[in-house]
C-alpha cells in the first residue's frame, strides 16, 4: 500500500487586478490566488491535489495553515485515508488547539478544506474515477459517514440524511445518463464585473446570449446611477425573458440593502446575491421578506454548515451558493446539500476564482444525481478565466458543464503554471515590483524557495 | 512626533497542558499561548503591546497574520494613529484581500484585534492613562467614531449609540469613584477545570468561598455521572445561596444540550455557558427557551459584532461573554457593549487564558462607568494563573478587580518571560521534545530566531 511521504505547498497568485477581472463593490483589486497542496506518496502514480481560493494577500497565511493541517497525514497509509474520508476528515479536524482559532471558520477552516480537497482528489484518482462518479458509487451509509453532521441534529438527523439518499439511489443511473446528454446548467458572471466599461458590458452580455446562456449576473453596489444604467444595458441586450441576477458583494447594511434592491425591481432581477454581511442570518431573512418576489442568494462566504443550517431554518434564502473551498471540502458540502434537500432550497454553487469551476461541477452533478434529483431553479456559476492552468479544465458548451471524465477532482495545476505564478519567486512575479517587494520582506527572515513549504518524512515501504 | 519604526512579534506558549489547568470537555491539552506584538517607535518611551490568546498549535499562524496586518503601520506618525483609533482600525481592516479570508472571523480577525490592542495600549501610554481611564475621558462622539458599527444599523444606529453614551456622561465621575472603592466584581473558574480530581475541586471551591467569591464556575460536558457528582460537591461547599455556573465548551448538539442541562437543574445553575456551537444563534435561542430559569451565556468564541447583534435580536442569551481578543480590539468591543446596553443584556466578559484578565478589567470598568451604569447580574471572569508574566498584572481582592493605575492596556509581557517561553527557541521550550521537534521542522525552511518576525523600516526623524 502506498504511504504518504510528504507534501508540497505553493502560494500561487495570478495578476488579475491588472485587467479588473473579478472586480466588484467590495473587492476592487483582487489577484486571484490559490494556496495549493500536492500530497505525495511513494507511488508516483498516486498523489492528491487540493487548494483553497483567495484573492491575494494572505494567501501565504492559508499556505502556512495548510502545512500545519497536513502534517498528520505524513507516514500514513494512503489507501486507509482514502477509503474512509469521513474518518480522515474527523481526525484532521479534531486538533483542539487549531479548533480554538475558529472553530470551523476563517483561515484554519479554509486550510482544512484545501487539505481534504487533496485527499478526495487522491481518493478519486485511486479509484480511477472523476470525483462525481466516485461519490455516485458510494452507498447512502458511506456518504452519510463521510458527511460532517456535527451540530446539525436539530435540523437534519443521520436517519433523515440516509432517507434522502436512499430514496434517490434506485434512479441515480437515469440521471447520470441524462446529464451525460445535457450537461449541468450554468450561468455566467464573466460579463458583469464592476470595473468593466459600458461598451465591454454590452459586448460581453451579447456574447453570453450568443453562447446559449439564459442566466447572466451583474455586480451592483456602486453608485445608484451606475447600477441602474448597467442593469438597463444588460436587460436591453438579453431581452425580457432571460434571467438577470445581481450581486452586491456584502456592501450594504440591512436597511440599505432593502432600499437599494427595491429601487432595481423594475429590471426584474431573479436574485440579489450577498446583499449584506454573510454572517447575518436574521438580516438576510428580513431582506428576503422585504424584496419579494426578488430572491435572496448567499453562500460564497458562508463559513460553515452551522451558518447554512440557520439560513435554512429561518427561511433566509431562496438560493444556496455554497463554495467548494470555503466549506471544509466534500465532507461539509455533503451536509449542506442534504440540509438544502430537506428544506427544499436549490443549491447553486459559487464558482469562478481559481479552479472553483473545476471543483463545483463535480459537486453539482453529484447533487442532482444522488441528493436533489431536481434541476428546477438550479444553475451553477461559471466564469471563463484561469482554466488554462489546470490539467483537466472544465468544459462548458451551450450554457452547461460537460461531465468531467478524467480521474480525480480536476484540482491539479500545471507545473508550468506553478513555476510561473508561485509568489513571489515564480518567473512572472520575480519580474514585478510586487514580487520583488515580497522577496525583500521574506529575505529578512529566510530564503524561502518557490515552494512555500515542502515537508518530507514518513515511513518508506 | 514619534514615527513607527517597526515591530517584533513573538510566538509565546506556556506549558499549561502539563497540569490540566484550562482543561474542559472540548480542550483537553491546552498550552495557553499568546501571539504577541510590540510596536516600536523612534521614541524608546513610546511603544505599544498587544496580543491574541490561543491554546497552542496555530499560534504561529496568528503571528504570521499579525505581521501582515501590522505592516501598514510602519513609517506612520504614532500620534496620528493613536489620536484617531477608529480611523486606524478602519484602515487596517480595509484590506479587501485579507477580508476574503474572513470576513471578520478566524485567524485574520484575531490578528487585527492583536495589532489594534497594541495601538490602544500605545494610545493609553501616550496619554499617561490606564486604558479604561483614557476611554472614560473620551466624548460620546469620539467613542462612537472609534466603534465599528458596520452592519449594525438595523439593531443600533449611530444616533442611538450617541444617546446611550450621552445619557451616562454627566454621572461618569460618580461611578469611577464607586469602583475605586469597591473594585469591579468578578467570579472564578480556577476551581472547576475538568481535569481536576474531586478532592482538588472541593479544596479549590472552599478556597474560593474563603477568598470572598459569590460566583463559582464548573466545567461540565463529560459523562452524566461526573457532571452530577462534581456539581453536588461544589453546591455542598459553596452552600445554597452562592451562584454556581456551568460551562460545556460547545460539546453538545442543540437537543442534547437541552436534555443535559435540564438534568442538572436541581443544582440550580445560574447559567449554562457555551452549550453548543458558538455560531448557532437560533440554537442558543431554542436552548434558552427550554432551560429557563437557567440562563444561557456565550461569547468567548463569539466571532464578531454581527453574531452578537443576532444573539441580542433573537433573545438567545442572558449573559454576553465577549472576549477582548476574539473581537477586533476595543473598536469592536465598544459596538457590542453599546448593543448590549440597548438590549438590556449584562456583559460578563470571558477571561482567563493568557492576559485576558489584564485586558477585560479595563473593558468592564469602562462599560459600567460610561455605558451600562449597572452592575446587576454582572461579573467578569477571573482565573488565577499566568499573571506573573505581565509588567502590570491584574489584582483581585474580595472577589473584585482593583482598578488598574499604570498607563496602558496592561498588555506588556516581561522580557524574561518572552525569553523563556517563546516557542520553540525560548529557554524553556528548547529543552523539551515539543520544542525540539518544532525547531527541526522550522530548520527545514529557515533559521527563525526567538522573535517570530521582526520588521524594521519607516522614515527616521
Amino acid at each position: 500500500m502506498p504511504v504518504i511521504t510528504g507534501f508540497d505547498i505553493y502560494d500561487v497568485r495570478f495578476p488579475t487586478s491588472q485587467s479588473a477581472d473579478g472586480s466588484d463593490a467590495m473587492n476592487k483589486d483582487a489577484d486571484y490566488s490559490a494556496a495549493y497542496i500536492v500530497v505525495r506518496t511513494d507511488d508516483p502514480e498516486m498523489f492528491g491535489c487540493g487548494f483553497t481560493f483567495t484573492i491575494g494577500r494572505g494567501n501565504e497565511i492559508c499556505a502556512a495553515a495548510m502545512e500545519r493541517r497536513a502534517l498528520p497525514l505524513v507516514g500514513r497509509d494512503a489507501q486507509d485515508l482514502c477509503a474512509a474520508p469521513g474518518t480522515t476528515y474527523r481526525e484532521l479536524k479534531s486538533d483542539s488547539q487549531l479548533r480554538w482559532l475558529g472553530p470551523d471558520k476563517g483561515v484554519e477552516h479554509l486550510a482544512l478544506g484545501a487539505v481534504m480537497n487533496a485527499v478526495w482528489d487522491m481518493a478519486a484518482r485511486s479509484a480511477g474515477l472523476p470525483l462525481w462518479k466516485l461519490l455516485v458509487t458510494m452507498t447512502p451509509e458511506q456518504l452519510v459517514d463521510a458527511a460532517d453532521l456535527t451540530y446539525l441534529s436539530d435540523a437534519l438527523t443521520r436517519e433523515e440524511a440516509l432517507q434522502i439518499l436512499t430514496a434517490m439511489e434506485p434512479t441515480r443511473a437515469e440521471r447520470v445518463e441524462e446529464l451525460e446528454r445535457t450537461g449541468y446548467p450554468c450561468y455566467t458572471t464573466s460579463a458583469g464585473w464592476l470595473g468593466y466599461s459600458d461598451d465591454k458590458l454590452r459586448r460581453l452580455c451579447q456574447e453570453a446570449v450568443d453562447a446559449g446562456y439564459r442566466h447572466i449576473k451583474l455586480k451592483v453596489g456602486g453608485s445608484r446611477e451606475d447600477d441602474r444604467r448597467r442593469l438597463a444595458i444588460a436587460r436591453d441586450v438579453i431581452g425580457p425573458d432571460a434571467n438577470l441576477m445581481i450581486d452586491a458583494n456584502q456592501v450594504w447594511d440591512v436597511p440599505e440593502a432593502i432600499t437599494r434592491v427595491q429601487e432595481l425591481a423594475e429590471f426584474r432581477p431573479l436574485w440579489i446575491e450577498e446583499p449584506t454581511s454573510p454572517d447575518d442570518i436574521l438580516g438576510h431573512a428580513a431582506i428576503r421578506q422585504a424584496v419579494h418576489p426578488i430572491g435572496v442568494a448567499t453562500g460564497e462566504h458562508g463559513m460553515n454548515r452551522v451558518l447554512f443550517k440557520q439560513l435554512f431554518q429561518s427561511g433566509a434564502i431562496d438560493y444556496c451558493q455554497l463554495d467548494a473551498c470555503r466549506l471544509a471540502s466534500v465532507n461539509e458540502v455533503l451536509a449542506v446539500q442534504l440540509m438544502a434537500a430537506k428544506f427544499g432550497i436549490p443549491v447553486c454553487p459559487h464558482a469562478g476564482g481559481v479552479g472553483l469551476c473545476e471543483l463545483v461541477q463535480h459537486l453539482s452533478i453529484f447533487d442532482y444525481v444522488a441528493v436533489s434529483a431536481d434541476l428546477t431553479g438550479r444553475v451553477t456559476e461559471f466564469v471563463d478565466h484561469l482554466h488554462e492552468h489546470f490539467t483537466d479544465p472544465c468544459l462548458v458548451t451551450n450554457g452547461a458543464y460537460v461531465l468531467p471524465a478524467k480521474p480525480g477532482y480536476s484540482a491539479e495545476m500545471l507545473q508550468s503554471s506553478l513555476n510561473e505564478f508561485a509568489f513571489p519567486y515564480g518567473t512572472f512575479w520575480a519580474a514585478t515590483p510586487k514580487g520583488k517587494e515580497e522577496q525583500q520582506r521574506l529575505a529578512q527572515r529566510n530564503g524561502a524557495p518557490a515552494v512555500f513549504a515542502s515537508v518530507s518524512g514518513g515511513q518508506q515501504r
